[in-house]
């Protein structure tokens, strides 16, 4: 792992989701640049001092020339967005697997490269759009797949924070540090740290691509350089049109993520504070409670396959970020071994899904400076 | 009462609300163009033969020419949009106070007469935006008014309906009828219908005006010949940002209005299907739940005047509708005893919130029809 | 209506439920024993004064002697329990037809000769048993009765208030004075004020009859003279077994009635606070929430006989209150005009359900006597 | 591990939690009684096959055996009840520490003998009531102590399961078996799986002892030879009262979980549903959601030790059981190394929380076999 040190937020996460299917093992880590930070840090996992780094560089390369067995399998990288780049390229280049945070890099072309390099490389890159891995959002996708809803006409996609409505940047030692700083950021702010995941959800769920975008950007906190705020009117594919609207200044909200999408026959509606309860409007008959629970046939087996726990026994944040851990584990572990991974396994955001995000930041900015005009969708790095 | 016979929908909520508080009684109507309709409905309420008309024209001047304690005392409107203007004006010029449904006009060049003759008469005229007479929307306005959010940032406000998701307008014989049908309309489809409520209780609770739109309206059924789906980004005074969005597509949802609104420092959360719950949002300490209730003194007073029941004792939309005809029977009561009312009773929407809704709904559809460009507000007729 | 002056609690709630349905006008009242507090209440009603009454025997007596037409056609009687007898049988010996709050008497030996006296008279009393006038409990009646939820099993009801958590009746000059004095109220304080309520929504949702009772009644408020709190399991007919609570003394709670009812298949459960929402549960399927509107089809025609609005349009308390009126109202006018009411209008209870519910409080207090010894249902008065 | 085999429900939820705060490894098990699936078991866990053991007893004897730093350093035992004593006993005596599910053992007396095993050993026991795990248990049993609701007055406890409606048990093949059958889960059925829990929950929150009940256990599925559903009246200490009731034949409810407890000046309310969400309500102003979430202040020091993440994140059922773990492993952890553990790892239930639990369900069943009479809590074994 290359960053989580200290007081991280992320990083003892993706750890605890790593752990805990019992498919991997912690092994080694840079976790800061600062060596005790790191050394600190690597001692609480019970980490060989050997195996703890105060430099990601020397870490890969180091790992690299281990034998085989010993050497680390995969590199997670949970550092803030500029760094996305370089880490994940050179563990690329090293052989190593990858497994990285959203927004997948700073900007679009070091995305464009990334995806480039895997390609070349062959390796596994996951990303950890953590929301889309609820087992609620599989069976959205699954049911919307599968024509339930009839045509879908409407998506309604929101993420609301409050944490950032002061400018508690200026205090130091947070993680709203590198988050409002462009330079570490990248291109957005709230876009770029929740407006994208927003983004994500919609797509997955829809299983339909953004074409254009008509988007405001806005900074509420007096001399912030970047947004704290985003909303957009979407269209998709097939004449579907979404509204996505992300904020980090509504006072006293936590992390209130909601999706709804409306077809011609019936609707579905989730909520991330409630993650596993979705409920399916009909036109005809009354609104059912799709419980998430892995004993309950009604469920898609691809829903089944996300879940621990019968009905009623509540699984959050962690369990969510562990499918993509298990389901990463278990397709490169079944690459190393030379086997067709099974297809359930692959249900994890790759260097694609990355790309697209940051196609995404580079569109809702480019509507946005030119105020509000429908903007197709970027594919080109601008 | 001119309207609301045989299957109407919001005719009858109107008489129960106008009659349950015991400041109104129901003395004449003509409820439908159709006499034997009419005169059922009539029935129905215990009128007396000759007080019920087949014909508005003829009811308003027969009823001016009837003496004092006689006479009716004022007229409500629940009419098809395109009727509204016709009858208000003429129950005004005869000597009437007037209740009338919203919109209030089928265009806004009738609005602004409306509002001439309102002032040359000085008459009474309330318009029923009844989603801005709950408890709770006094509540957030007087809140918000005293400062508890701080500087407003961020307003949310949605009305989702699904009711028109097919073309139920072609069964005949409903009230999708003249809702979808431009002649009878307005401009507005979806828009005039429940949009422009969405707008109203934004500026409601905040207090202040939208300044500026760039919208988006749509029509999902096909062949429908007007919008049946709304949206827009709305920039109100003093650098307040809004989403509106409202829609009668979203299969399987009722009547689900939301409102939420952000300030530096609070936010306040609301939903309609619940309306006796407010969210107070804080940065520094839990969030409240403010109930509605007469008993609470953290209430502010003018909310507590819009309630009859303690807490826990549900109050709901017709009691909503029951606070406009009071305060505007008791309003109109006191100036025609040559009193000057509470303040407490002029707590209902005006013919000024008519010419402004009317105003809205042209600056919307100015925006929609130049590809979403942000328009500012319509004052003059188009 | 004897009863309801000043700033009584429920007096109000009956007229404005009378009023609404634009059946009932009230013509006369003696609001309070004192005059002028009578007076004041009359005129703000707006009733002539010579129909304001100080004494309500003079006013029955009175009303009795007024010529058809002129006369008033019921009472309603809200005043404390202890008058409830001597109020309703004068009322039924001068000829009146009679609505009385619950408990419908003071003991259960005066509901007893109150029953003869109506079998006697032919005079019809309703008891308003408000909750059960919800149209979700009609619903859950339906239901329950065709079937839906297989052999029933267990039932769940409680009601939980938190107003009388500190002994405020000393304070003097509130609706918790005569409520918890044994003198007024009669044997039940906690039990015959809301315990009752909690037991009759039980009956009225089984159709099944409670045979005996392990109770608890406790007070929890130092030195007040009667229970503020009830506890009992019951047994119903048929191998049904229930657990029902109620209390007065949890702090903040407003009005929290709950009941939820288990068969062999299936189950239902309804939460006043959200009265518009009945959540069906099934063994082989998903939720379903049911929701209150006139609209929908899958709902019993009682059900909607007893809404006024389509779903997503709250209805409350009051509604509920209303839907005893008017089918009072319709019943007796048919029975005036020797017509046979439409058993759609029988739907709200009677004179024999304040005979159970007096016979409910003395079993109660007969099992919290013997230490929650299983007490059988009381049938003759203690 | 002891049990957890095959298609088991709980023992793969212990591994998951045990593995995910990284303080743990697993390093042997005995799965199941039967070789292939003991075996099946361990590999999907990636044991060393010379780790995976048919026999319990051999496991724990071979594992004594071997040099320090290879050998397991605790046992967890997810067995049905009739295994726990031995399996528990035989480890002390082997010098292992010991984590068991609840209910402790089979019978009381079986309790009272492990009890003191584990005095006399010195080990550490932790038993695994999960619910009582959760950070908002911690928050109410710290508001509690120290005073914030007034002297306590009220609890309501109750644990709704529907899963037992029918006799599932005799298709063979589900943790359904063993729970229905008194050899192999003791004298409570429902009330050893599920009720032990809502009494432990009461117990934990309020820091005060039951000290006599009044019981109903009921079995309404035919002919199952143990209950599926309990209720009790319950008296604490200090005069506090509670209502307990817990069911698996509520058809459709999955795992519903409810705690409330109200004292003189306030009252906490809370759901395992919803587990992250505590209601408080006061007397004197309105009620608070107090959310879970490590950056909030106001919360206790105990209960933000207990959470990883921020609000709105949602902590679930397996982080719940994770705290567990991970307090008794830094717990064994320090005694090993001859440190006092700190007080906030201490927060596990232990050795004395299985016996008052076995002496619960001892009480239960005395009260409910006399027909419901107030029994005193049994302290001896029947």
């Amino acid at each position: 792992m290359i960053g989580g040190g200290g007081n991280a937020f992320i990083g003892p996460i993706h750890l605890k989701a790593a752990l805990m299917e019992g498919e991997i093992e912690l092994v080694c880590g840079c976790f800061s640049r600062t060596y005790d930070t790191s050394l600190a840090t690597g001692r609480k996992w019970h980490l060989d001092e050997s195996r703890i780094y105060a430099d990601w560089q020397e870490m890969l390369r180091k790992e690299a020339s281990l034998p085989d067995g010993e050497r680390m399998d995969f590199v997670a990288i949970v550092t803030p967005n500029h760094m996305h780049y370089p880490q994940a390229a050179l563990a690329l280049e090293l052989g190593f697997d990858v497994v990285v945070d959203k927004p997948m890099t700073w900007s679009l072309d070091e995305a464009l490269r990334l995806q480039t390099l895997v390609q070349r490389t062959g390796r596994t890159l996951a990303l950890t759009h953590v929301y889309a891995a609820y087992p609620a959002l599989r069976e959205m996708r699954s049911r919307i797949a599968r024509g339930d809803l009839g045509t879908l006409r409407r998506v309604y996609v929101e993420y609301t924070q409050g944490w950032l409505s002061q400018r508690i940047e200026l205090c130091g030692g947070n993680k709203a540090g590198w988050r409002t700083d462009p330079r570490t950021s990248g291109k957005g702010g709230c876009l770029g740290d929740i407006g994208v995941h927003a983004w994500h959800l919609s797509e997955y769920a829809t299983g339909l691509k953004v074409t254009e975008v008509c988007a405001e950007l806005s900074t509420f906190a007096d001399g912030r350089p970047i947004d704290d705020d985003c909303a957009a009117f979407l269209h998709y594919e097939k004449g579907v049109k979404g509204i996505l609207h992300a904020t980090q200044i509504a006072v006293g909200e936590e992390n209130d993520i909601r999706l709804r999408v409306f077809g011609e026959h019936g609707g579905l509606v989730w909520s991330q504070l409630e993650p596993n309860t979705l409920l399916l409007r009909h036109d005809d008959r009354p609104t059912e409670v799709l419980r998430i629970g892995n004993g309950y046939p009604w469920l898609a087996e691809e829903t089944r396959a996300r879940t621990r726990l019968p009905g009623g026994h509540p699984e959050g944040f962690i369990e969510s970020f562990a499918n993509i851990y298990r389901n990463f584990a278990l397709t490169v572990r079944a690459r190393m071994n030379g086997v067709e991974p099974d297809p359930l396994w692959l249900d994890f955001p790759t260097v694609d899904d990355g790309v697209r995000g940051m196609q995404f930041i580079e569109t809702m900015v480019a509507s946005a400076n030119s105020d509000g005009k429908w903007t197709p969708w970027v594919y080109a790095p601008l």
